[in-house]
């Protein structure tokens, strides 16, 4: 199945045409290597257990990953909304079955690209290379200050911060998987609302 | 001053010149990009408010990197020892003052670069950056791992993690660091570490 260019999310387009510099061969040929899938809500694009072979654009919807803790409690460890990408991390790296979850939040489209193919198109267009070694950085950038910010930040502040820096979740989440990814117990989560909310 | 070889960590020259196939002109060449550097025990490698403009290579000794929450509390984010490198990751790269604190631990010696010197060895040895990909992928995954067992381990779990995969820690760092890495309570950390001893 073909991707037609106009369902594609700008983003996706502008990032490797404009900032990276495909032409427009390259950027033809690397979209050849996705396949697109639209998952229903509530269904997993991964499970623990599974070995994770390839990643997946998330051209439209949300989706959040988790982990299960050894009694079986969900702990959520990042949200992804239009424009991340999906996949277990190190399951893809080892080759070996990972222990995250992604399950989709909302009916979503995905674009999606095998290791195998990939690591053809890393060969083929260099310029692939450059983009994901800047990922990486930012990546591990952004695990070290979440690290930070678990050490650092209290239930409130960490509250504050995501209200601050990523609004939007609290219009597509729902307010116990927010509580969950913040280490806060839902009641604590609904107190904290409810004061700063009555001080305005 | 020059780098005497014999006096460079044997897992430095094997990393480079084994793993990643530098060649002798070349590791020769890579090593002038280098200065040596010892510095005392309590003293700081960096403090935060200042800009990283180094990787050090931690050749001899041992350092705790930290950050300061709102009340001036300590929180240890990891420890390094021989083999690892120093810095604050994201002042590197954002050239802005960073919010790490790197002490050293035991009286140590440093093989500090230069970012300048580093961007230079990267152009001159190309195989250098097929290394620092592969350092950022482990160092992403390694966070992200950090991040899944802050969420998922009780506090004798994450203590037993370490024993199992770091236990000269035990040795070199001491238990109040210790305690403060692991996010546990000092006396709670010595009643877990009495409970178990005395189960054996």
């Amino acid at each position: 199945m073909e991707i037609e260019l106009e369902k594609i999310n700008p983003k996706f387009v502008e990032l490797f045409t404009q900032t990276y510099g495909f032409t427009e061969a390259e950027f033809a040929l690397f979209l050849t290597y996705f396949k697109p899938k639209t998952i229903s809500k509530k269904d997993y694009y991964l499970r623990a257990g599974e070995v994770c072979k390839s990643k997946a654009y998330l051209n439209k919807g949300c989706a959040r990953n988790f982990v299960l803790d050894d009694q079986g409690h969900e702990r959520i460890l990042f949200f992804a909304f239009e424009d991340w990408w999906l996949g277990d991390f190190d399951s893809y790296y080892s080759g070996k079955p990972g222990t995250n979850y992604v399950q989709i939040l909302e009916d979503s489209e995905l674009l999606v690209i095998s290791k195998e193919n990939f690591q053809k198109a890393e060969k083929e267009i260099p310029k692939l290379q450059q983009w994901y070694s800047s990922k990486m950085l930012r990546s591990a950038s952004a695990s070290r200050n979440r690290i930070e910010e678990m050490k650092t930040l209290s239930a409130e502040e960490r509250y504050l911060k995501l209200m601050e820096q990523q609004p939007h979740i609290f219009q597509r989440i729902p307010l116990q998987y927010i509580a969950c990814y913040l280490n806060i117990e839902p009641q604590s989560l609904s107190r904290i609302r409810h004061r700063l909310t009555n001080k305005h």
